[in-house]
Parts: structure tokens; sequence; C-alpha cells
């Protein structure tokens, strides 16, 4: 699997809409076929912070992801959203393997 | 639900060992009841960072959890494997909801 978590710091008065397109950004994002889970954290004693968990099945779903109408609207919605640039870490998974993954779409 | 990311930086030599005995841990804690998810990744870019993704239903799962035997047998075995005080950071899920996170073990 190929893993990206991506940390976005979101200014206080903008969390509630920065959740709300967040959610629905995930929500048709786990329609992709390459898409396996797309989970949207909120931090328990920072609200203002949020991490996407994005599992991809290959590198290339994520490119795939990058050109959907669906992300480019959501990034142009929370251009005004964030406090500062998001970082993102990427990572394998070495538990559990693929089957584990599975995308039952939301 | 209740999600507790675990960062763990570990020895050079000894990231294969804690690679395998971090899968069995996670393995055995897929059994306990109030246990959704616990996943082990491997940071791409650094394979000595590793986080483990655990996702409990409740809070009280996560205190049961660390009654476990396989949970100190695991913390036992690494104690000396790690390279420094693991740091954890705690998430509620704002999406999927509760039916999104259902437990298939491995």
């Amino acid at each position: 699997m190929y893993i990206v978590h991506v940390s976005i710091k979101v200014k206080e008065q903008h969390i509630s809409a920065f959740r709300k397109v967040s959610i629905e950004n995930a929500r048709n994002s786990l329609n992709e076929t390459g898409v396996a889970r797309f989970d949207v954290l909120q931090q328990q004693d920072d609200p203002s912070n949020f991490l996407l968990v994005e599992v991809y099945y290959t590198p290339e779903a994520q490119l795939k992801h990058r050109e959907t109408e669906h992300f480019k609207k959501w990034r142009a919605a929370i251009a005004d959203m964030i406090a500062e640039p998001y970082t993102f870490v990427k990572y394998d998974n070495s538990f559990p393997n693929e089957s584990g993954w599975a995308n039952v779409s939301q």
C-alpha cells in the first residue's frame, strides 16, 4: 500500500467549514478505484490540527486522485482556511497486508 | 472512535526485529473486542521510524489493551530496540463514522 498522512493546521474560525469540505472530499475519494481508505482525523488536544490518512493501492492512484474534480474543489475550498502550508509523511504498511485495507465505501 | 498514533524511532540494527514483534502484537491486538484497527506503518524516507495506528472503540478499550499479555510481551521486547522514548497523538474520527472501522481480524 502507498500511505500518505497529511497534517493540516486550520485557522480557528474555519475549523467547522474545513471539517465539512474534507468529509465530502473523503467520501468522494473512497469511490475512486485506487483508494482503500481516506480518513479525516481531528487532534484531541488541538482541534485545529487535522490529519488526512490516505491509503492508496499504488503511487499512481495518488496521482489519479489529484486529477479528480472533488480533489481540485477541496483544494480550492481550503486555500484560505489553512493556517500554514500542509506537510505530509509517506508510509509503507508492515501490517496488515493488502487484504486488510478493504475499501468499504461510506 | 478513540485513535492513538504512536511514533517510534528504532535503532538501525533492530529494525527487522522490531517489525516482527510489532506485527505479532498487532495481530493479537486485533483479536481484542475493543480494537478496530492496529496498523504498523514504516516511514518511506526513514525506515527506522514506525507509526502504530491504534483505533479503539472507546478509551477504556485502550486501558484493557495495556493489560494484555501480548502488549506486555511487546513492551518488554522493544525496550532495548528503541532509540528514544516514543511519543503519541490522540485523534477523533471526523470521517468515517464508527461503521467505517470494522475489525476484520487478519
